[in-house]
């Protein structure tokens, strides 16, 4: 009893006061906010030991970022605004409360960073990994934008390079931290990758934006729901997806697949959406005028055609959706 | 990825179709709902095999009703109204899709009988344990009632016998199922709890009540929480807390403590508050008249006096919270 009261009183100390929109935070049966305006958001995601992290490469202040930035991600794709989150944490006598305290560091200085209220949550005995489960709730104050949006003849964009997060995991897991100073940009956005919240007052004005998913488990992946959801297809450049000199470098040095990285990385938590091409004159020029990047890979095409690769010498073909499967801790390796 | 989007397929197949509430429910990255008129309620809870549940002697559709039952209970013991939830579990091929199945069934199950839609969720791997974690999200028509507001003088109220759940359990552990048709109002409370969404209307009404907490981890760390809270301590009457026959009986033939199990047993999601004396003369004719029960148990007395029980030969005693602790899982036995 009292080490549960004990351990949650001294992990909450690490959080940032409550806001204005906050009627009653952590201490109650459920938390309380004020009334939200507009439509509300809301999603979950969770973050295991030895599948979604480990300690061996992981700072656990990384992990706490982490668990909030991927949920954060989530809201920024329908178009959200983050409001308040509520941390579910399994732990065991293994993890000390210092390595809990850092997590809940890293889930502090995201929520400070992002005006995200942590209004509750919960502690719970995981005997054997630690668990991490995070919901967000959000607003979204104009039309969200979602999955189905999409098609025939619209333009595909993406707002980063893909397959960076692959590629630092792999570099991680082969070399350790060391790796860090000489692939600062992939094993960054591995460990502390950020959602595209700078993108979403862009992404959401004035209707242009057709459809839009973010890229957790893979680019591949990604279009296939989208594909699915609205029932059309795409055709996609390779040429045209953005890439780092990093990433070139890694897939030089390693011989692992450069195309497998951008097509079937997860964690990446770029954005990949669909607008018409008049709109797409449109917001590329507003993008520039923010100081903000996005790339066109390709078109929507009809369904039929599914989902579609053409390389550098113009040679189509299919590409499947394999991206990370959350079932499988192993498919990354 | 193809298992884990068929599994998901599979067992959102399972749930409600969701209401007018639901602008875009599973499917997207978030969900989106309609805006909420009144305060926001948010809550989490999870349930972790072999924790909170053991399938040698719980159904996997029992794991399901239960892991909404202890969330609803959150929201209810706020005064509020469950809307909607999120589901996000752990599993791994250890467990049968058809066991998943089930366990959805339960949630679909609490789900249609509370109008709660069921939005979103996640699935991962959990290699070791099944982990179900539920988020629910509630709305707040009227003042939220808090652990804060109990006041010296104040009647303590009971919704129902406490004890029962942890009895419950202490026989099924014993004696596996079999002992369901020897005791079924103890191992029902253990297996199948329900949150007291029949008394939120009445607890509601003209701001009689003026604190409220739910039994989750056992009526002594319950009033603990209360007495913190609102900077009282409390006098109870061993006598008045309601007991069934069976709970007498189960005590008498396993020789364990009946008042261990009324202080310490957790999970029975009866609801513990106080009033003024005046309002608990209407608050418990107002029960009467619509066939509920409510039982005054003790009174609010100085912060200075702690918690204590008073027994049946009027001899005093203060008692420590010694509810149970999530994060041991031996304690209960």
């Amino acid at each position: 009893m009292n080490r549960e009261f004990e351990l949650i009183d001294r992990l909450c100390k690490k959080l940032p006061a409550p806001s204005k929109k906050v009627f009653l935070g952590i201490g109650d049966d459920s938390a309380v906010l004020e009334s939200i305006s507009g439509k509300v958001l809301l999603t979950v995601d969770a973050l295991v030991e030895g599948i979604h992290f480990d300690f061996s490469f992981c700072e656990p202040k990384e992990v706490g970022k982490k668990a909030l930035a991927v949920n954060i991600s989530d809201i920024v794709a329908m178009g959200g605004k983050p409001l308040a989150a509520l941390i579910s944490i399994g732990v065991s006598e293994r993890i000390s409360e210092d390595v809990l305290e850092e997590i809940y560091e890293g889930v502090a200085e995201a929520a400070r960073f992002h005006s995200i209220d942590v209004v509750g949550g919960n502690v719970t005995l995981s005997p054997d990994r630690l668990m991490l489960n995070v919901t967000l709730l959000g607003e979204s104050p104009k039309t969200p934008l979602t999955r189905r949006g999409a098609r025939e003849d619209d333009i595909v964009f993406i707002s980063g390079p893909v397959g960076e997060a692959a590629a630092g995991l792999y570099l991680l897991k082969k070399e350790g931290r060391k790796v860090l100073s000489r692939f600062p940009r992939l094993t960054s956005h591995y460990l502390t990758p950020q959602a595209r919240v700078d993108l979403v007052e862009l992404l959401t004005e004035e209707n242009r934006v057709h459809s839009l998913i973010d890229i957790s488990d893979g680019l591949s992946s990604e279009l296939w729901h989208l594909a699915k959801a609205s029932h059309v297809g795409f055709l996609i450049e390779e040429e045209k997806i953005p890439l780092s000199e990093e990433l070139k470098q890694a897939s030089e040095e390693t011989k692992q697949s450069l195309r497998d990285w951008q097509l079937s990385g997860g964690e990446d938590y770029e954005l990949v959406g669909t607008c018409s091409p008049s709109n797409w004159l449109v917001l590329k020029g507003e993008a520039q005028r923010r100081g903000l990047s996005l790339f066109q890979i390709g078109t929507v095409v009809s369904f039929s055609r599914g989902v579609r690769l053409k390389d550098s010498e113009g040679v189509e073909m299919p590409i499947s959706p394999s991206g990370w499967n959350h079932l499988s801790s192993t498919e990354r390796d």
